[in-house]
Parts: C-alpha cells; sequence; structure tokens
C-alpha cells in the first residue's frame, strides 16, 4: 500500500562504514539518500576522508552535503534536483533548539519541502514571534513545526494565535526537571489549546517526514 | 490571526448548569455547540430533564445530541446543516478504546469532517485492519486518527502499511504498567516508523482538531 | 525569631470537631482564624448545623465565612476588621483553576492582602489577559500569583510580559499525562523566563502566606 | 534440586582478571565456560594478550572464542562438542538491536540450543517477517526470542501471527522517552496478545537461560 | 499460521451483555468459552440472573462456572470435556495474592492444562516451599508460574532451587512503594538467577496462555 | 510592560565565540553583562586566551570577571558602578551547594543587590545558622535564598525560624534516590512550613533575578 | 534460627472472617494475637458483632481491644501480662502523621516495648521538639521512632540533635508531589545526618518490629 | 544533646586538597579521621604524592591507610587504638557489591565496631548463607548490615532466618530496571519480613553509622 517516500538512515548506532555503505546503497537507487543522528565522530570522519571515500566506492558523480548542526549527512547524484511537493513552516524557541530544528529543516528538505523557518522566537522574547508567523500565514504553509526544549510553551502559544496544524518537538535541553525534555513533552501534550500534536523529544526526523506526507496530501492538485 | 473552528467546551471540571449555559450561548452564535468529557451524571441528569431545561432556557428551536460512549452533548440549532470540509479516517484497537473513539467522531463531525470509521481492528486480529485501511485510501481521506490503549501498537503499524500522516491517540484502559496509558503513549512516541505523530492520553478532542485543520488544509482548492 | 503571621488550620486529614475547635481557640486568640482544604462534607456539615455549633461553644459573637469554591473556613469575631499590610495581585487561566486560586484570594485576605484578581486569562484567548495585567501594574502590587493546570504556561507568559515577582500555582487538573499537576509544575520550573518562582501543586495556601510576608515587606515604609 | 545448567560469568562489574581465572576455573571443570557483558575494553585486552595469558594460565588446551556483538568470552577446551538439547528461533527488529541478540545467540549456543536467526525484520518492513517464521515453524524451534528496542512492537506483532511461545527482550536504544528501554519493556509488557513474556532490557542472557530450559523441556523424549 | 489457543474474552471495560453475548457467541463455536477480570457487580449480577439469562439466551445446554476469587466466567456445553495438553505448576507467595493465582489455575484449565498448586508459601515461611516442589517436580510441571506482590522475592528463589522455567506474575497488593506492583514488577526483572521470565503485573491470564502453549511443545509427543 | 532588568547569557549549550559576542554586544548596551552556566573549558580558554580576544574584539576599556566555581562570566566597562537597589540573604547547607550558591551570588550582585551570605550552614550541624540568620535579619535583608541539596531540607528550617520570604534551590548533589536533585526538590515543595517558594533544581539565576525583582519592589520608597 | 517474635496478621486484603479466625488461633497459641492495617468497615462490623462472635467461636475468656486510629485489633486472654523487653522512642510531626504513629505503638507495645511518646511536634513548631527529647534521653530508649509525612524532614532533625539510633516512617499523607509520600521517603533515605534509617511508606508495623528486635538486643545483659 | 561519633568526610564533590586538609584537622583533633566516596584519581593521586603531602602539611606522625574497593581514606595517628565499642555483621550478595560493601566495612571499623563479614552469598547460591549467619549469631553480633544490589533479595531472606536486627543497602549495578538500584531499594522497602530497615542506595556509611550507634546502645553494660 505504500510508495513514494524515501527510507532514511538512522545513524546513531550504526558504524561508519556501513552508514556510508547504505547512503551509497540508497543513492544509487533514488538518485539521493539521507541519513540522521549521525555521530559528531563520523562526521568529522567523513570531512577528513571525503576524497579517499569517494574514490574507494566509485562514487565520484555524488557529493556529500554534511550539516554539522543537524548532524547529518545527504548524499546526491550531482546534478540530482529534488522535486517540491510543498511548503512548511519551521520555528525554534530558543539557540539551543536549533540543532534539532536544523534536523527538521534538512529532512524536510529531503523529503521534497520548502521549508520556512525562523529561529529564536521563544515567548521570553515573544514579540519577535508576529512577523515569521504572518510571513507563513502569507506564504500558505501546510503546517508549522515547532521546536522547543525547557518548558516547552512556543508550541502552545503558536497554535493558539494561527489555525494552520502545529507539530511540536519537545528538546532535551536545559538541566533539573527539564534535563530529559519531560517537562517540555508533557506542557505540549497537555496543552488545552486546539491544532496541535507532538513527536518524541528530539525526534526532528519524525515531525519532518510527517511534516511531508501531510504536505503532499495539501499539495496533490 | 486565527478564525473558524468554533470553540468546544471542556466540561470535566465544570457545575452541570455552567455547561449548559455555555452550550446555549454557543450556539446561538454559531447555530452548533459542543461540550466533551461531559461527567456521566450530567449526560443522565440532562436526558431527565431535557423538556424543562429547553423550557427554562427558552431554546426550543434547539435540540440536544447527546452520545453515551463519547460523553459528549451537541446543541444544534433545528435544521442547521453542517458544512463539510474533508474526510477523515477513523481506527480503534479493542472495544476498549470504543469511547475516545467515539469522541474523535464526534468531534471531527462537529468540525466539518466526514469521518470514516473502523473498530476493533487491533493487532490481536491483525488480518480485519486490511479492508478498512483499503476503504480509506480509496475514499482519499487526509489523515487517520488510530486510538489504542494497552501497548499502543496499532498506529505503529498502519503507519508501515500507508503513506497517509497517522495521528495516535493513547488510551488509558488496562491495568498494571499500562494502567493510565503511558504505555501506550510511550510506544507511539518512539514508534521508529515515519509519518506519525500523537496526542496527549484520551485527547480525542485535540486529534480530531487537529485532523480537521489539516483537512481544511487539505480541502482547499 | 518569628512574629506576626497567624496560624492557618490544614482541615485535610482532620475531624470535623477537631477543626472546628482549633478555629475557636485560634480566633478568640487573635480574633479571626481560617481552614483550608476542609472537607467538602464538612463545609456541607457545618452549613446545616452552625447555630448548634455556635450555641454548645458558646460562640455567639463570632461568625463562620465559608468558601464553596476554595473550600475554606473563617471564624471572625463580629467586628473585627483585618489591618491591610499591602497588594498582591491574581490570575486564574481557566475555569478548572478557580478552587484553588479562590483558596490564594481567601488566604491572602485572611493574611491583610488586598488581592486584585482577574480568572480565565489563559492562553487559549491571550488578549483577556493585558487589561488585568495593565490594571495589576497600575494598582502597584508587589507580586502576581498565577493558578494554572494542564500546561501551565500562563505563569511564564505573565513573567515576560511584566517585571513584577510571580509565583506560580500548578493545579491537579487535566487527564492523561496532566492528571497529577506535574505537567503543570514542571513546565513552570524549567520555565526560561526570569522572576518566576513556584509552590506545590494546589499549593494556593502556600502561594498567599509567601506573598503575603512579600507584602509587608515592600508596605513597611 | 538443580543440575544440568552450567554457570554463566556475568563480567560487567568484574577486573579483567577475575574473569579470565574465573573462566578457567569453569572451563576446566565443565569443559567450556562463558561471559557476557565483557567490558570493551577488557575484550580488546583479550584479543592484545591472548598468547601471554594461555600460556601464563598454562591453558594451552583451550582457546578464547571472542564475539565482538555481543561482548561475550567463551573458553573452550579444544575438540570440547557441546551436546544439543533443541532449537530456539532468534528475531532482531533493527540493527540497533543485534548486540543483544547475538548474546541471545552465544548464550543460547553454549547452554545447547540450536539458535535459527533472522534480524532486521522489524515492523517498519513487515513482509520481511515471513519469510524467517516459516522457516521456524518448520524446523519446529521451541519457543522465538524477539529483540526489540525503540517502541518494541515487534514481539506483540510475532505472538499475534504463531502459536510458539515468546519472549519478548527490550533493548535500551533510542532516545527521548524511549532512551533507557522502558518504552519497549512497557509495550511488551501490556501487549494484549497471548503467549508473550519478557526479560528486563537488554537481558539476552536471561532470555537465552529460559529459552534453553524450556529446549530440554522439550527435547526431552 | 496461528491455531488451536481458544480466544479469551477481557470483560474489564466491557458491558454486562456484551460479555454475555461473546461468551455464548464463543462458547457455540468452541464448547466452552472463558472471560477474565468480570468486574464484581457483573459477576454478582450473572448468580442473581442466571436463570432469566439462560432462558432468554436459549442456552439451557450450557452452564455457567462462576470463580469469585478469580472473578472468570466459564460458559460450557454440559458435557464438554476439555482435552489435557500438559502439566504446570501455580505457587502464590501470601494470602494477598491468591485472586491472580486462581486467575491462572482457571485460565490454565480452560486451556488444557492440568494445574498443580500451593497457596501461602512465601519467603517470610520458607520451609512451607520444599514440600509443594518436590510434588511439581515428581509430577513433572513443564513450567512453574509464581505469582508474588510485595517484594516478589519468590520467584527468584523457586527459580534458584530448580530447573524448570519460571513465569512470575507480579501482584498490586501492598501500600507505599508497593502499591501499584511495581516493586514487584522490577524485582523479578533484576534477579540474577536464570530461568525466570515474567509478564504484566495482574496479568494472570498471560502467565497461563504462555504456560500453555509451552505446555502443549513439550507434550507433543 | 516591562523594563529595567538586563539580559543574562545562558552559556550552556552554546558556543565559545557565540557567547563572548553576545556579551560583548550586551556590555556595550548596558555597561555590563553576564553569562551563567558557562562550560567548565570555556572558562579556562577564555583565562588563556583573554588578550587575544580583547584585542581581537577591539574591547580593551572592558574586563572579564570570571567566578570559576560559580561558572559565570561578567564583561564590564572599566569603571563601570553597578547601582544597588536591595538587600538579599543567602545561605548553602553543605560545601557540594557552594557552585549554585555562587551563581546566586553573582547573579544578584549583577542585578543590583547587595548579598549577605553564608556558607556551610546545613541542618547537620544545626546550631552554625543561628549567627548567620541573626545578621540577615539585623541587615533587614528583604528575602534569603537557600540553597541545598541532598535532602534539601534547611530552606524548610530557615522558614520556620524568620518571617522573611525564602526562595528555595535544590541542588543535584548526592546519590541513590537523591543523585539528580529531585528528593531536595520535593521535599522543599511539600514543606509545611509558610513562606517558602521554590525554583528549578540548580538554578541559582532564577533565584537571583526573582529575589532581584523582588528587592527593587521593597526598595522602591 | 528464628524465634521469639510474634506473627503479626496483616489485614488488609483479607477478609472480616479470615483475620478474626488468625487472630483466635494465634491468641490460643500465644496467649495475644495482633492484626494491623484492618479495613475500617471491619473495625465497625467487629465492635458491633462482637458479642456474637465472642460466643460463636467460643472465646469468651479472650477480649478485643480495637485501637481506631491505628486500624488495628488486639485479641488477648484475659489476664495475660506481655513481658517488657525494652523501651522505645516515638514521635510524630503532625496530626496527620497520628494513625500511623498509633500502628507503632500498639506494634511496639504487643512486641514487649514500653512506648514513650510524643506528638505534633514537627519543624513548623521545632521548639516543642527539645522537651520529649530530652525525656527520650533520661529514660534511655534503645530507639527513636520517628513518623512524619509531607518533606519528613523531622527524622533528619532529631538524628541530628541525638546519638540515639532513628528510624524514619514516612506518611502518605498531604497532595501535589507530596501525595504519596515518596517526597517524605526520599527526603528520609537522602539525609546526611548519621544514624537514621528507614521504612517503607505507612509501615508503622516494620519500623516497631525492628525497633523490638532493637531492644532486645540492648535489653539483654 | 549529641557526642561521640566522630565527624565523616563525604568527599564526592570536594578538591582534593580541601580533603586532605579536612582530615588532618579532624586527625590532629580526635587521632583518626575519614573520609568517603573519595574519587579514584583523588586516591591514585595521593599514592603517588603521599610523601610530598605528608611533609608539605608536617603530619610525619600519620599514616594514610587507603582502601581502593571502598575508595575511603583513613588518616590516623601513628599508633593511634580505635577503642572498640560492639559487633556487627556483614554481608554481600555478589562481587559487585563488594565496593560498598566494604564501605561499611571501613566505616564500622572506624567508628569502633569490630565487623564479621562474608561476601558473595547472595541467593543465586543460598546454601552458602548458611555457615557466615551461624558465625554471626555465635557472635552475637548486634545487627547485620546486608549489601545487595539487582533484585535486592538477601536483606529479607537473611530477615526471615535469624531474630537480629537487618539493615539493608541497595546497590546501584545491573542494567535495565535495576541499573540505578531503585529496584533493589524497593524490593528491601516493600518486604514483609519483619526486622528489616533499609538506607540510601549506595549508602554504606549511613548503614554503618546507623549500627555503629545500635552497637554502643547495646554494648553498654
Ligand atoms: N476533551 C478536551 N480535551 C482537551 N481540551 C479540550 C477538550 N474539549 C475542549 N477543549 C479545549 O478547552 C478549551 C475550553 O476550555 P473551557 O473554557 O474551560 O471550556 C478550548 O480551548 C477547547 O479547545
Ligand atoms: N486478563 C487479561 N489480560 C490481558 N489480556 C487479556 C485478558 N483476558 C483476555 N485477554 C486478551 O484480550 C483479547 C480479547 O480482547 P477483547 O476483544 O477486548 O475481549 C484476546 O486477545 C485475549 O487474548
Ligand atoms: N502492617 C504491615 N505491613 C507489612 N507487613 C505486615 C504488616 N502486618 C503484618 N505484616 C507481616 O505480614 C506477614 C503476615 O502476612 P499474612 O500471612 O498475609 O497475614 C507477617 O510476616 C507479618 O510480619
Ligand atoms: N558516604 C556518605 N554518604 C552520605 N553522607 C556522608 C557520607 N560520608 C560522610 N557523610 C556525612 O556528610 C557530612 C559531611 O559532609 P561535608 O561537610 O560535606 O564533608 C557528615 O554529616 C557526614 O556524616
Ligand atoms: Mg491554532
Ligand atoms: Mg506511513
Ligand atoms: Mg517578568
Ligand atoms: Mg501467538
Ligand atoms: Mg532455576
Ligand atoms: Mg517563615
Ligand atoms: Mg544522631
Ligand atoms: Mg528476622
Amino acid at each position: 500500500l505504500r510508495s513514494g517516500i524515501p527510507e532514511v538512515v538512522y545513524a546513531k548506532n550504526k558504524d561508519f562504514d556501513d552508514v556510508i555503505l547504505v547512503l551509497k546503497r540508497s543513492a544509487e537507487e533514488k538518485g539521493i539518500a539521507l541519513a540522521t543522528k549521525v555521530r559528531r565522530e563520523h562526521i568529522l570522519k567523513l570531512e577528513r576522508e571525503k576524497e579517499d571515500i569517494t574514490k574507494n566506492l566509485n562514487i565520484q558523480d555524488y557529493e556529500f552535503i554534511v550539516n554539522h548542526k543537524a548532524c547529518t549527512i545527504v548524499l546526491k547524484r550531482r546534478g540530482y534536483k529534488q522535486k517540491i511537493h510543498g511548503k512548511i513552516g519551521l520555528l525554534a524557541a530558543g539557540t539551543s533548539d536549533i540543532p534539532i530544528a536544523e534536523e527538521v529543516k534538512v529532512t524536510g528538505g529531503f523529503l521534497g519541502c520548502k521549508v520556512i523557518h525562523s529561529y529564536d522566537v521563544g515567548i521570553a522574547g515573544i514579540h519577535r514571534l508576529f512577523e515569521p508567523l504572518k510571513r507563513m500565514i502569507e506564504e500558505d504553509v501546510c503546517c508549522i513545526v515547532v521546536v522547543a526544549g525547557m518548558e516547552g510553551t512556543l508550541p502552545s502559544v503558536v497554535a493558539s494565535l494561527v489555525d494552520i496544524p502545529v507539530i511540536g518537538v519537545p528538546v532535551s535541553v536545559g538541566y533539573g526537571v527539564g534535563k530529559d525534555g519531560k517537562a517540555a513533552l508533557y506542557s505540549m501534550l497537555t496543552s488545552c489549546v486546539p491544532g496541535l500534536v507532538v513527536v518524541n523529544i528530539d525526534n526532528g526526523f519524525g515531525a519532518a517526514s510527517f511534516a511531508a506526507l501531510l504536505a503532499r496530501k495539501v499539495y496533490k492538485p
């Protein structure tokens, strides 16, 4: 019954060589491949040894695109052009939330979405929120992914301000009772504002892949 | 920035008279009003005293529609016709999940969605799942709300079978470590299948209102 | 080293007769006495038997003042006039939070504070918040007690808008992961907005007694 | 009352020398010995110093067999032949679950079971599950050990498909609410599919030793 | 792929009429049917109205067998004889564990097992344990189900004494940190004695259905 | 509506360069800037490279003031003089609580408070407590911040001895059930002594910023 | 190896008739018998039907001694005299802790200890503590049982003041994070004052039976 | 009111120099001093630099006694002889529990107790338990400290076998639900065997200091 959506490599518990090989195999099949939650040392290793790896694997027509913040690797056939299937909004509450927001951005792009984003718009400076929200409404995004750690209030506030579906992504930053992201998760789950759903703590990939499915639904004419 | 979506009364901690009054005020404004999580004794009281209440409040052109399983009350101007903005799918894993599934159905209908549902399709009898999924694909629903308690597996299984956005609703049935619904919630949150988001335990309203927003996005031509 | 603050009876686990006797003893000493968290059946019993109790205990110069929502009983010598030591603000997010807000109001009044309050100003209707905040600034309250259940966002939002100390009171309403008030508590504790402190879930008394101590500090010229 | 089952060394908190000595003593008594949860640095140390150790301990007729993924060490008299007492099935949901699955495989083999295994058959690609299940039925395994992290759905799905006893092993991979394996554990415990029991998170040894006892029961003619 | 094992009705969240109807349908198909976790008031209602129900449903050739402690109802065609497929042992630690132990006994019997049981053999009087263990070894049971609340030690002790597979069932009796059965569950899961697996708290049904599958494996010659 | 309180940089998840740049920008605007929760390696880096940094950023009229225990950095225009707005008390229970106490001291000073402190006055040596409390009463502090890990008793004891508002700061020292500071947090939240509020575990900044707001309220003549 | 200590009936999950029968059997053997955690309705039933029960069971030489607060029943042969083996101290922090303190008192007396007690000496009125402590030192009690709910501070404070072994009993009174007694338990466990041990929440029986064993050790000359 | 018991340094969060200085000051006052939970790197540093430290601090008449397993340092005036005040028993369940058992042994010795110990007597090999228990009874120890991780069963079993007070020490070894020692703690707290009390996870010091107080009570003639 399924189709379309290309597979994404979850690299966290994989060996370096396995990650690269799976990326190669996927990219040869679909033209492009993505790995998320890549370990920092693997990212650095790839950058150091990119040339050798490319030669050894005989993938000179492909290029690696690394996002340090997001901890993602894309392998793409040169000249490959992603088809765009829709537009999604993306907000991050604080600077500590940017790595997960970037995971959303990279995954969303990979899955064919134009991602309109704005970071550092948390409620401690709530006035910064209005301009990007207005832009997202004008751009007619199909949904807004809102990334927030600590007390995770931003998704509720956004959902209370707009009539666009909001996907909250709790983040495991902070300390004390907020250290593992559960305070943010529970805050989002118990929000009494309608129009808000949630994914697992730090699951930028999950939010983006849901948003992409949704974008295709909206886009389909 | 907001609009459209009519307000829903959360009746759990409200007095009977307050619930009825807010419903009246809302229905007079919009033609229709909904209360969810109504206490069982208030449902019964309404049924016993419906006539008196109608007379006292002078709302003879309105009718009360009660759903016992869902614990919801709708107050509707006679002849009022809901505009339909889209279609959503609805699945429930076991018979214990039906009350929350009915909350989804009633709220979804109230918010202008045609709701195509099928109950008792949990993984203990997984073969019963295929027929309703096929129907939902044919009907081209914009998303599927999947209600499940105990170990909450069904949303993952559904999301693995179709390319339609899935909204999981964990339910607080069961006993032992599953008694408060957290096992189901965590199971849905940690699912490695893409295309699945979650709302709070027992939050049928939240799933339906998100689905309705999404339906309008898709519907809008 | 201590002084001033009159004792308050915590009635939750006390027998009816004990509550009344301690109130009598306190009121005879200070002119006024307060019991909080009185069990609903004891409130009703007092109302039914007020006359007999008054006669039996020989406290005809005293009057009982019961607050049903707050579950409090005040016993006051007729003609006794509370001295006012300051002003505090009080906000409640939803209708379900009113009982705890009323506990704050009664306790604050008992401890000599003028309490300026406004209810039902949660973020689902955030525009309703600005008028009461403006009034509290004009009245120059020494602090604002903010009562909120569910995801407990309101204290953060208030603290982000004003430079007045905010005391958050989480409330144990709601369901799912919000059922026991911990989601609200954790949300308030992890707020990244400065100027916000917290008391135990449902502890209206604690917030009011802290606010009263603070009010005396401010009031003292 | 007990007998048969040889002891297994739990090496996690033991010093290197202690692990090796206990293995030696056990192997001299029974012909073969096993250590599980050996620390990575001890595994590497053994490989570096195997020859010296063998000479120093005077165990030249014995050989060390190391499994890097499983973090196990077997010490075996050369020529020693394990008696086979039965057959067990073994499935792993994802690549991250392989280390614990290998612990099951090594321990099962050590305890005299033929282990028929198949990895990477999780529900994200549920169709890959049917072939190995058919093989296990044909081989008439006495039970199936199913290893799964994240949301831990696979054991439920397997138990719903076959009439063979299933032993679920939750794994502590993943992140967010799934980080410590409790989501997988609770999901397995609350499964409403009959025929499924559970061991502690990451306890491959426990699952295998139970399976081995069971295999002897079945095997015994 | 499945077969044999008849379905069992989980009655906890079902209406009385639904429970009886499902039992009727099942019994007509298989000759016998079982409902577990029946609510106390439904058990009493059945006993009061047994005759009417039998007449109304036209099931005069069937008899109801109620177990008050276990909260189970069996509906059986008169003269129907269960085939026996094997033998299982059953131990309960304290008198408070008897209801769940009885659920094991009834379910085990329903699934075709001879159940050899002994209650009140907890470690506070550990000497009472040896006689029943000896009998179970002599009877050659295929496994022992051990039911225990509070600190849940008994399954570990039994597994340390015999070479028979042990299935631990934690029970939600007790108070303080033991109130919900998690102390017992965790104690069983972390036991360092091999040969012990666990089911959900209070899940007598789960333990018995696993034991029955296992018994068939052993029995099959 | 807000004003006065200068922003404080939360450095925990920021890159070194970002921390320094934000400090520079803030200090140029207000004359002084503060970063808290600076990572140890960043503190050391700053000390090693202070001169280069100062030259490169062209901030020779500014000086860095580092507090190793508190993990704070202040950047201050030479000659800048903080205005004092009030006095706060500060107590720490044990030597392990000093880092967080120092965070309170530095932040309090930064926000214009004179901070009167006394460390190592926990209840294991309760007699050491009386002298500093007397001094704080004489100095007429507006509130007392009490920092305590382990069982977190000190704030309750202090609040029981004085009529000054107390702000408890739980600390994540210790081990076993006290390892993450929750035992201390819960102890403070459930204290039955009036006049005590709480901030997040290890949140010295939050306590100090609340105290500073409060001090301004009191100070204002 | 064991001896002396008579068994105590844990009545919480037992039927009324069973409790009475076990008491009878025990009392006939030892002259005296005790049941703890008796359900309130069973206490009342005993009082109503005492005469009939005595007659029916033919135990006219025995008397029932009921303690309503403690929820205990003692059955004692008339004229039976308990031998005293030592002295223990007993303190309760608040009035809500008295039921559990009474369970300690009754059990301690039953096990042959003179119990010197003082209630309502919690830290909110810490000065009331000194007099009873002095008396206990003079009486040379072998240990002090300290019963406390809410934040459970009293045991720490007592242990810091005396060189007598202290046994803390956490109590499940209160609300919010203190509702189930875990805040009190954790506070006692993490206390850094030496000389303090703990029993389960509400386990007055456990504290008293430990104290009695200890008293015998001390008493033995 | 207090006396006798010398203070013990809790070294976990202290700098190396502070630990040594406090030891020196204490040893000069009492002849002997003890630090517990010393960090491994500090233990090693002391061993490397012992001579320099001794010279620099001018403590040549003192000797350092380090216990690597216990992570303790004793500083003792040469020739100083500890007075013995009693005897305590000490049991450890597994080899992983030895570090905490050694903390008990060192602290017990430091506080003037003769400590009779036996390790590796857990229930997986329950027969090894009887010999040491017999010895402890013969030596007439005043109490037995029982150290156990994983499921923490040993203290219950010991308490069920002897009439000597038992102090359980849960240990944070193991993995899965037993990783932080809570399974062991809860198991001990919920034990229904009388005569058992508990200290915090890994708190060997607490158990020993309680035992020492108790020993003095018993010893005192
Ligand atoms: N079942 C429900 N669960 C959670 N929120 C709800 C539910 N029903 C209505 N609401 C929301 O609760 C708010 C109304 O709360 P109230 O003013 O207390 O009636 C609205 O924002 C609704 O969107
Ligand atoms: N006591 C029980 N606990 C858990 N599951 C049960 C229990 N009794 C029956 N079941 C399972 O629940 C399912 C029936 O659910 P239902 O269709 O709701 O009656 C079957 O798969 C049974 O195997
Ligand atoms: N209040 C209590 N809490 C915990 N255990 C108890 C209590 N009262 C009695 N016991 C113990 O429970 C056991 C009796 O259990 P039972 O056979 O169920 O009556 C005895 O070992 C007692 O030592
Ligand atoms: N291992 C330990 N665990 C808990 N408390 C300890 C430990 N060692 C010493 N203490 C206590 O900690 C206090 C000393 O703390 P400090 O002043 O930080 O050295 C004393 O009251 C000791 O009784
Ligand atoms: Mg919205
Ligand atoms: Mg899908
Ligand atoms: Mg503010
Ligand atoms: Mg099956
Ligand atoms: Mg065994
Ligand atoms: Mg005070
Ligand atoms: Mg003491
Ligand atoms: Mg004993």
